[in-house]
Formats: structure tokens, C-alpha cells, sequence
């Protein structure tokens, strides 16, 4: 993908789109030996990042077609709000068992829900034969380039104000925003490194990074929710090439950092969003004196529920 | 007071606070059939308004004499740090029973806290002790004209960023906040009225209006910790002579507003910052079509004892 697919990309979107704020924290910037920027897409429409990569994909399409995709999580949402921008219908697949917070949430911004079994095997049916009964086209919650381009415009932003910046952190789960926060870094950085961080629990891209192919998770068994995702065939190349290595962290790092930015940011943000900061913790060596920019994915969270 | 105070606080403090965002949310704003518009002092250094007023007492100290103040909350924090800035001792007293986070924050800011038996008379002692070892100049958490005036420029800026504000609302405890968003209002705004929000609980600014006399409370039983305090002799006849009126609002009222801030805005805010959204939300009919401004008090709550 080229710069200007990234600029054309930014541009097409950024009438329905917030340019989050950047915030920082003296506290946390003593604690981390560094200085931190915090790209707060938690004030993103539809509360996460998501809803860059689904207005991308809306708007890429010929003609009013509906779309259709299969998720539990923030890009049901991201997708529902976005099509509604874009005046076109969005059918959400999403398995019985999703909590009825989210369904609410799904149907608050105008998406169709569709229930089906909860197993990937019935959320793809269900999928395809919405494809098939309606002509909507399937977007994919990470695994697609405009999707990927359009999770790529945060990291734009945030180096449109801090053009120096020496590395860039997000979570992966997908791999979606890190593939393209990593295309953001390359072509818009001046030599900004780009880091993943993922729980030791799901760590899929950790291990495939060093295997050279498609790792699966073996349990999904962590706190950040956000990131139980695996990655995809186009996700993966690109993170392969341009983003310089994962650091994984423990579920304890993560619910400390997550507090610690609540307690010290007064911020709302999700398990998934401390994964970064708690890799700058992790390894303070690596980033003593730097400046380092973190994408904060979102702040949907169950406030019945919380980890602390 | 006269407008010029005001103007040379805001000159005089500017350098040592910040000039916090204000924020609003469509989803809140269908709600409650009103634009309204959140400052949000719970970015504010310290985590809440209170450091503007601190700031500005110890700023107008000759010479650097230490300052005392008896506090447990938001105002011993601010204190600590407003000294440190202007390199003068601050000593706080502080119950015996405070919180560690609570004593935590003020060790951390610099202040030395000198703890004493859970009584007004105790800390009032303890106070008058310090003052004569020390020398040190004693500031009344609220009830202190320097301090109000300090706390009115967070509505001196709200207004200088929407200065057609139709109504201002802020929570009302001891209170300096509502006496000097009230002089602001009234010097920089164009008929803009301001209105307290106050739990039932801890209804003595309400009840203190109709009587024409300073009023105790008789319970202090609510979640907003904030509000708990009586209103002093220096802010009673500013609120007679500025503040429209009091509303009244239950406890599953506040929590109700603290939550859809925490859900829909994404910020961390006390509950007493939710008591001016909660009056709104009880009271539509009296802001519908309106713009109104919320002054959000803080952010300092304890994240392991939250209400829902």
C-alpha cells in the first residue's frame, strides 16, 4: 500500500470521524522515564478506533449496498454508526451469548442484529447467507485492507502533531490497527519504531513473528477482551514488515496499568488500551528518555465489571 | 468583588493551572434536550478545581510564609501542590481515619501532614497549634475570598470559550465553587444564570436560601463526599446575591449521572462532579433547547469502592 492510499483514505473519512485528543501524564511519564503521548481514541465515535477502519470500508463501496460482518465487539458498533453516516444498512452478526449491553449498544446506532450459535463455524453462515439473501457486502473486523488503512489514520494523527516521535505502541489482536498504525509510522514517521504489545495469554503475534507463519491461540483466557482475535493473512505480511517486535505482557501489568491511567488520566479506557503502556513498564530500559506515543484503542467497558 | 479580581486572578494563577478542555456528548444531550457543555476540572492538576483557589491564596501571601489548612479531600492535595509551586511549606491536617490514598497524594505533592482525632474541634486545633509554631497563615478550604475567587476561572474560561451560556450549573459543598462561578457568571457572561446542584442529603445551601440564614446539615450521608461540608461566611451572601436557585437531587440520582459520564463521555469523574449533570436530568423542562455549562468538579475517586 502506498502513502497516498493512506492520505486519500484520511481524507475521505475525516468528515464522520473525531480527531481524538493527545494526552499526557507527568505522573505516569516519571513513572515510565519517558515521555508518553496518548492518542485517546476512547473519545472516537463509538467509543474505540474501530470506527476509522469501518467508515473507510462504508465509504470504499460502489453503490448504497448493505454490509454485513460478524462481531461481539466494538466493530458491531463502529459498523452500525458508520453505515448510518454513510446511509446504507449494516446486519450484525453476533452469537446469542453476547452480552445485552453490546445488543443495545448495536441497535442504539441502527445495526440489524442476527443471532446465531456462539462458534466461528455459525457466525461465518450466518454471514454468508446474509451475503447471499441480500447483496450486503461482508466486511471484515480487521482482516481487510481498507479496514487496515483506516486504523492506520490514528497513528497519522498523532504524528501530524508530534511529527518526532521515536516509537508508537498499540495493542494487537487482529491486527488490524497495528498493521496500519505500523504503514502510519513508515511513511509518516521520521524513523518511529513501531512496537506491539499482547497479553502472554494470547499471544498469536508474538509467536508468529518468529515462526514466519500464522500462529493460533490456544486460549483466550485474558482480562483485555479486545485482543482474543487472531491475525489475518492481510494483516500479518504487513506486520511482518514494518512493525519491529511485540512485547507481551502479564494480565496483573495490564489491570495496573489500566488503573493506573483511570487514576492518574481520569480516563475511561479498556483492558485492550493499557496493553501498551503496560509493555513501556515492562521495558522501561528500552524507552528511558524517549518519546513514545501509545494508541489507546477504546473505553467500552462494563462498568458492573471491572477488574480492580 | 469586582471584575477586575477576577481578571487579575486569572492572570495571576494561569501559569501554574490548566486550561481544562470542555467536552459535551451527543448521546447526553438527546437525554437531556439540551446542549450542554462539561469544563472538565477533573483534568485540572490535582484532579479537581480545587487548585485554582489554593493557588491563588498562597500566590497572595507576602513574603513565603508556610500555609495549614485542615482537609481531608480535594483541597489538601491542591494546597500541597499550590505551595510547592510557589516554594512555600504547606502543613495539612489531616483525621487520624483519612484514607492512605488520601494521605499518599498529599505526601506525594509535598505537604506534611500532621494528623489529629476525627473532629472539627480536633482539626481546628491542630490548625491554630501549627499556626502559632509555624507562623504558618491558615486557608480555609472554601470559605476564604481568595480562595472563591480562584475557584471562579474555571467558569471565566467556559465562558470566555461560549460566552452565550443560557445557565451554569456546579455542585454545591462549602460553597467556593458555586460563590465564584456565580461572580463569573455574572461579570463575563450575557444573562447567564447560575444554578447549585445539591444531594437531599446534604441540603444546607438549599435550605440556607430560604431561611436567609446559614444552615446546618443534619446527615452527611451521601455518595458525593464532596458536598458534605457547610457553607461558610464569606460564600453565603455571594450565593444569595448571584445564584438563582438550588436543585435538589436524590442519591440513585447522582449515580445514575455519574455513570452515563463515565459511559458516554469516557472520563473518570467523583460523584459530586455528576450532581450538577443529575439537577439537569431532573429539571428538563427548565433547560430544554438551552445551552448550558456544567462545571465537572473532579476526578478523585477511590476506583476499588465505586457506587455501581
Amino acid at each position: 500500500m502506498q502513502k497516498d492510499t493512506l492520505i486519500q483514505c484520511h481524507r475521505r473519512i475525516r468528515p464522520y470521524i473525531h480527531n481524538t485528543p493527545v494526552l499526557s501524564s507527568r505522573a505516569i511519564n516519571r513513572m515510565a522515564g519517558a515521555d508518553l503521548l496518548f492518542k485517546c481514541e476512547n473519545f472516537q465515535k463509538g467509543g474505540a478506533y474501530k470506527m476509522r477502519g469501518a467508515t473507510n470500508a462504508v465509504l470504499q463501496l460502489f453503490g448504497k449496498l448493505p454490509v454485513v460482518t460478524h462481531s461481539s465487539g466494538n466493530f458491531a458498533q463502529a459498523l452500525s454508526l458508520a453505515a448510518k453516516s454513510a446511509g446504507v444498512e449494516a446486519f450484525i452478526v453476533m452469537p446469542s451469548t453476547a452480552p445485552q449491553v453490546k445488543k443495545n449498544a448495536v441497535a442504539e446506532y441502527g445495526g440489524k442484529i442476527i443471532e446465531c450459535e456462539p462458534s466461528l463455524a455459525a457466525r461465518e453462515a450466518a454471514a454468508q447467507e446474509i451475503e447471499r439473501e441480500t447483496g450486503a457486502v461482508l466486511i471484515h473486523p480487521s482482516n481487510d485492507e481498507n479496514v487496515i488503512v483506516g486504523q492506520g489514520t490514528a497513528c497519522m494523527e498523532l504524528l501530524e502533531e508530534h511529527p518526532d516521535l521515536e516509537f508508537v505502541l498499540a495493542p494487537v489482536g487482529g491486527g488490524g490497527l497495528i498493521a496500519g498504525t505500523s504503514l502510519a509510522a513508515h511513511y509518516f514517521g521520521t524513523s518511529c519504531r513501531v512496537i506491539g504489545g499482547e497479553p502472554f495469554a494470547v499471544d498469536d503475534a508474538y509467536r508468529s513473528l518468529k515462526s514466519g507463519r500464522i500462529e493460533a491461540n490456544e486460549t483466550t483466557d485474558t482480562v483485555a477482551d479486545g485482543l482474543k482475535t487472531q491475525l489475518g493473512d492481510k494483516s500479518f505480511p504487513l506486520i511482518q514488515r514494518y512493525v519491529d517486535s511485540i512485547i507481551r505482557v502479564t494480565e496483573a501489568e495490564i489491570i495496573k496499568a489500566m488503573r493506573l491511567i483511570w487514576e492518574r488520566m481520569k480516563i475511561v479506557v479498556e483492558p485492550s488500551s493499557a496493553v501498551a503502556l503496560a509493555a513501556v513498564l515492562r521495558k522501561k530500559e528500552k524507552f528511558a528518555d524517549r518519546k513514545v506515543g501509545i494508541i489507546v484503542s477504546g473505553g467500552n467497558v462494563d462498568l458492573g465489571n471491572l477488574p480492580f
